[in-house]
């Protein structure tokens, strides 16, 4: 029997999420769910998606462009196991009772307060506290980028104090309203940046202290990291290479900037999802006892194979080396 | 028998081109270039493609990065019915020697002089001018879409002049050293352009007058055209509607720029790459005599199914129907 | 006695216009508006202005910041013979109920419709029409650019049909939360857009059709504009070279992008404002009885002269030719 | 008896600095020179500069440009007591010789290597080492801007390690020809940064470590600084509130972004220059023994300053304290 799932709200994350959930054998998507019978909408029907209306009063909006629904996101909630929550910031708070309501087990994403749910999740920290759990929280992109590291330094090295600056893309690509133009502005400008704290929902030991920018590129984020060890720097770059969700590039292959990653992930895969952390060969190296390393993370797809993993957990299908096997072989995140 | 076919630079165009050779029936890629070891001549030999090198004295430097080579460019020449020459603007002129050395007939880009080959070639405005040619040139991408649209507009209207303004990309996505960061730069200055006298190469007897200018986005160009003409509208919109190398889209499903282009493009081929001029279904309408319409155009993409259509001429494989719908079967392009 | 001026909205137009206005022989800023206590408000203060709160409720805010006020608009309008309404797109208009009410007259800013005022005004385009008016609304920066361009024109050939592109900067440089990050957009997607009944308001006879795209850049508009005429192409750019509205310029002097044209006025005036219509003199061509050119419009600065003409046609203190003399002089417009 | 001073290479950086020494009453500008007879070469005859031509054989372009030059480069250095080169990157140790043969003193700028002088130079730093020095190198943007920022810290706490992230505008305003249009460019790649070696030329024993990226904005740089040490942050806040070349700065002012900054610069200076460090007055922090900070930097500006004050110091005009101050009231700069 496979778990039945929804993803409510099918927009940058949902969209990903829904398909990496149909490709695992013990899960599938039952429906997925739109505010707009815009072309994101008609994209899910054509790909065989069963469409779903997120705000009930809204479907005379899809009856009218002509988009076949098969009823509204509380019709929805009585097929299936799980619900996804890929709802912008603070609604997934909002649609919670919900799926209290339904009596149905939810994800809710890095946009939501940690409070919403009974745990936070990254797949390679923490994977064992979501086990059985009714309400996870994937963290966000920047925090999944940022714990997937950290656990593969401390899994070789004794990490004393973390250090992270993040230079956040301002807006996704298909943003056309907002922005930053010409410009680079401090996010959160009060420092340290609460960032630090979020990564502690998922690797609670780690000392860490964060700043954070936003800059005008859509493509990905850049995480420049230093972390105050014991360690040897080959110990660290091999356990980096061992990790499929670690994708190690190299300056010399011509990698010079996040634009030239893209380039490379247009080749490999549909929308140039890269669900690894990307980190230069290079920029690694141990100076004064502190490692340094530059990464970048692909905010669309980071998160996605971390959903898929929570959902095994919560519902212990598998636990964490099976499940993320199972998942990585499903996406391509492979050496 | 299958046409043999090198690419002479695996760049942007390069690479789509190969890709797509390889997609057809009645030609192969034998081989393809590259004059650095860098990451997209790695990708070349993991998609399966024989690499060459395309500046013999650079085989070292691949030799060094461990990237296996089949040899140079010559030797690869002495394999081919035909290169196809995507090397920078400028360079294909400069490698044309070696072609005719070889006595292998050769295609050129837009970033040629016309005068590089016998005949321009877009394959709606004159397949037939390439019929049995040894070197012909597919204009650029800003023509080829310009081409496009006034020849599906010239086959139900009387077109009596042609008035375009082209907003382009400064830059290619993967470019990371040139650009216009925050900017308008009319281009040229001098008015008006010289990319009317480019669409007469393929379309001798339009009436065209053109200006350019490049704004600071990666992911296409826009076009603003306005034509004079005996027409209804509805015919117009029918034969868009019934040309494959012709998409359109509609604001009223969220299509509010070239982001959201993108953004759609990207679920629906690898690179989400575009090989239709994308035109707004609101943007049409005819006003005092004269039809207005916006189009966006995939620089990248654009012109590869020409590329595959000017093989078939140049060897005779087909007559433009036939040609063109293969191209677009293999391709993808359908309505 | 001079006529006492009220600055509703001391924004990137307000702070404009109450300079210009303090320039003035025959005008005075008797004070200015802000909603929020910020560092535009604290300059506002800093360089003299009396400062008044546009919103009364939020009195306190001020007084929490320290920043001293001098009472509400309520206050203010008492005093001022006419307002200069500077409130973002739309606000004036609710707005103006407060004047009628003070019984002072009022000048709007482009962002309103042109129904919000008796009539809409560019100085060179119709300043008869605004004397002795109450409710007068000065034209938007791409209707201010395009109405100077098409008068000078007109004064020296016969002007049949004007065709307009506009590429739009899409934020002001102070904007960072708005945008278009990488993209184009057509703005209107439906074609012809309404910048053409805009410029009617000022040149009801004038022939003209227009379409518009914005672009991520902050700098500068940039106008590629074809008239049809009878006429010569010396006296039209003699005519140019005449008027003090319009700076020609020159690409052989380097001026090959808006991004140049704001470098030099960085050295000419405070806040890099050019009042003038920006004409490169290479573009000025007639090709197939058609006149060319491009023109950079700094969005931000334009309309200043215009709201400073305004006032003296509003109030009939002088004639068109002395009040476009006076303001010129005292702006450092001249040739 | 004033100090005569060259300055060879009138652009970005040129430009300011003969403006600079312009104001002070012990030196003067003899002559500016330029290689092409552009905009900024006209400004500068139009602002009075004399002109020499920098390279002596394109004399012609500037009389058949009809710009009036003086003579050459070396015409000029036989008239002066010192040069200012302000050439591009690298030019300055080329154009050495030069000064040499002619017996001047000279200033390089950060684009050189430190060994092209006697001694690098930062007014807060380390004024003193440039005393009676020939030849002397002016760090450039970003080490001026952490050279001034530790040099306070320094002196009211014991610092023990500095850790600095600069993200970094790509291309100044006025270059419309190169850049990164869309992504982030970690650069160098290879850790740490060069930087920190960089700003040991004026701190010679601060313990520091750098990391450094670029962005696609022009306007200013950003640095995170984060500063293990011994002290208190209201003594820190004081000595930053002291210094006249730091300004302090406040989000709640509304300072969300380096946008911001250069609207509020706009109203103060011509060219909208700082030539002070921008430090957010909320970013200042001590959490767990380090000192938090962040500060945008306007690269075109902020080495004005020093390049006076290295004139001083090389002919011991005054003392560190009288020259600072003496430049700080010429350029504005203060409390
Ligand atoms: N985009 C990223 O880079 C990124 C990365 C990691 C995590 N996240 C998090 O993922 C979540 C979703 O973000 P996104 O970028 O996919 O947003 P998005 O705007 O692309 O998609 C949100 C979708 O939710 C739908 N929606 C709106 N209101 C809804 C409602 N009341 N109920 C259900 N659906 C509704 C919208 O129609 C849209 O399709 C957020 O919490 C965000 O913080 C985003
Ligand atoms: N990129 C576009 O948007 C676009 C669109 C239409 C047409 N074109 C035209 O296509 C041609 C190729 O442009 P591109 O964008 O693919 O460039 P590119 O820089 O992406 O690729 C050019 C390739 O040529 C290789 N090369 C360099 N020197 C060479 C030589 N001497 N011989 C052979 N190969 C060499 C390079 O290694 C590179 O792989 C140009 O004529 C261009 O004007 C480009
Ligand atoms: N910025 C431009 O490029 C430009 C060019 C030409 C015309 N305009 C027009 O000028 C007007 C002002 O635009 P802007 O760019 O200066 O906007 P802005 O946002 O820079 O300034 C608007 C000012 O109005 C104030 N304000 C807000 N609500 C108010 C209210 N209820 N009453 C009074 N003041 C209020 C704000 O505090 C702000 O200071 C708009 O109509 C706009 O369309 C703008
Ligand atoms: N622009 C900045 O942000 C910045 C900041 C700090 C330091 N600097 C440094 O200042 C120096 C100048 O940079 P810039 O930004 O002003 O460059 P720029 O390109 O704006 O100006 C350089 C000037 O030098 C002239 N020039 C070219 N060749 C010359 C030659 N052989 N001899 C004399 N002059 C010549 C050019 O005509 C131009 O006017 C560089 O070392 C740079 O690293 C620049």
């Amino acid at each position: 029997m496979k778990v039945k799932v929804a993803v409510n709200g099918y927009g940058t994350i949902g969209k990903r999420v829904a398909d990496a959930v149909n490709l695992q054998k013990d899960m599938e998507v039952v429906g997925v769910t739109k505010t707009k019978p815009d072309f994101e909408a008609k994209l899910a029907v054509k790909k065989g998606y069963k469409l779903y209306v997120a705000i009930p009063e809204r479907i005379e909006l899809f009856e009218k462009a002509e988009v076949k629904v098969e009823g509204t996101i509380d019709d929805l909630l009585e097929k299936v196991d799980v619900v996804v929550d890929c709802s912008p910031n603070k609604v997934g708070a909002e649609n919670k009772p919900k799926y209290e309501k339904a009596g149905v087990k939810a994800i809710f994403q890095g946009g939501e307060k940690s409070h919403v749910a009974e745990v936070s999740f990254n797949a390679l920290a923490n994977y064992d506290d979501a086990r059985g759990k009714n309400f996870v929280r994937v963290v966000s992109c920047n925090t999944t980028g940022l714990a997937r590291f950290i656990s593969v330094v401390k899994s070789v090295a004794d990490v004393k104090k973390v250090r992270a600056t993040m230079i956040r893309r301002v807006v996704d690509p298909k943003e056309d309203k907002k922005g930053l133009v010409n410009g680079i502005m401090p996010d959160p400008v009060r420092l340290p940046s609460h960032h630090a704290e979020d990564v502690k929902t998922v690797l609670p030991d780690v000392n860490i202290v964060t700043t954070a920018f936003k800059v005008p590129t859509t493509l990905m984020h850049v995480h420049g990291i230093s972390i105050e060890l014991d360690g040897k720097l080959e110990d660290i770059v091999a356990a980096l290479e061992d990790e499929p969700r670690i994708m190690l590039i190299s300056e010399e292959d011509g990698f010079t900037s996040t634009a030239k990653i893209i380039e490379y992930a247009r080749e490999l895969r549909m929308r140039y999802d890269i669900f690894e952390n990307v980190v230069w060969r290079e920029s690694l190296a141990i100076h004064e006892g502190e490692l340094f390393a530059v990464q970048a993370i692909h905010q669309e797809a980071i998160v996605v194979p971390e959903n898929v993993d929570a959902i095994r957990a919560m519902f212990e299908l598998a636990d964490k080396e099976e499940s993320m096997k199972l998942t990585n072989e499903s996406l391509g995140i492979k050496k």
